[in-house]
């Protein structure tokens, strides 16, 4: 099975947070990937279990009206994608996590160069971001089901639903800013990176 | 009318090179906006009739059989979007005119905050430049009928007449990281601006 390029990729989940529950949010229609978060809650099982490096990107709104604010129930990670203590939080007021943040420093210093992410919404701060991380040479994967978005007008009105939405994006963004995976795929190559496999180490009882 | 809330909007024409006739490019179906090299060729004239910034973005493409390759005829510009001497070309190697080209500096040094953006393709160079231009807190306007793009299969395999992947993302950009004008209202914002119009100088014979 193919791995990653770097021996040590980071994982970088973005905007997992309360405020993506919002009712508006499904004003034109209901999300897809409705296992995103057990994903995303897996892909930080398996990093975490392999000493690997993870960044948790959170949208601090700025905007009065925006449930994204600091002190909002709204800016809390969701459960399934809290940061255990120790871990980055990288804080960000735009869409991209690599403007006005000192993310690209920070990855370069710390040699991270292989970058692994999942969040939402797949065509807004995930594709904002996986556009930058690969134009800035990172070695950028999006796991695509641990991803989702909500149905949306086009800009002629045309409603589309999140699987219309979500699937542009993705074709916008394979090949050419990264390579989109799915969550089984992206657990066999870490998988494949670590001595032991994902398992804990076997008990031996002599 | 609404102008610019700069006083001198730059115009940013992004990668009208001659590779992009390439009948490659159309082999999933036809461009839209046959009518945006004539928009993009009256941008122009506007910009330089009023004195105002112009910036000329070039894909000098590294991949060994890109046609955007430095040397090959598809690098060069098309016959509307061709600089003239004087006006400023940023070149560039990624989607983005933002990364490896100093463009963001050069545009604070000149005072540069408002810019007004047009080129191909809508969804990949023009939709990477105006994220990245609107998150960078540039004030960003797009002209839609100043950019086309080509049909393409989505991540599921439907194919995406080029005016589907237009819209859609013209819809993730407005609003979000610009605002969509057309050349019509553009032309007109930028008329607003100047003392005389956009008309040449009427000549009083005494």
């Amino acid at each position: 099975m193919q791995g990653f390029g770097s021996s040590r990729p980071a994982l970088v989940v973005v905007d997992v947070q309360r405020a993506i529950d919002h009712p508006d949010w499904a004003r034109y229609g209901p999300r897809n990937h409705p296992e995103a978060e057990r994903n995303i809650a897996l892909l930080l099982e398996a990093w975490r279990r392999g000493g690997l490096p993870v960044y948790h990107v959170r949208h601090d709104s700025r905007m009065p009206g925006s449930t994204y604010r600091p002190g909002q129930e709204g800016n809390q990670f969701k459960p399934e994608a809290q940061p255990l203590p120790g871990e980055t939080v990288i804080v960000k007021q735009t869409n991209s996590a690599f403007i006005g943040t000192g993310f690209e420093e920070t990855l370069r210093q710390a040699g991270h160069n292989a970058l692994v992410i999942a969040g939402v919404i797949t065509n807004n701060s995930v594709e904002a971001t996986v556009r930058m991380a690969g134009n800035l040479g990172f070695e950028t994967y999006l796991v695509e089901d641990a991803c989702f978005t909500y149905a949306r007008p086009d800009w002629t009105g045309r409603v589309r639903s999140a699987e219309e939405v979500h699937a542009m994006s993705l074709a916008n963004l394979d090949g050419e800013y990264c390579t989109v995976l799915t969550t089984g795929e992206t657990l066999g190559r870490v998988a494949a990176l670590l001595p032991g496999g994902l398992e804990p180490p076997e008990v031996r009882v002599g």
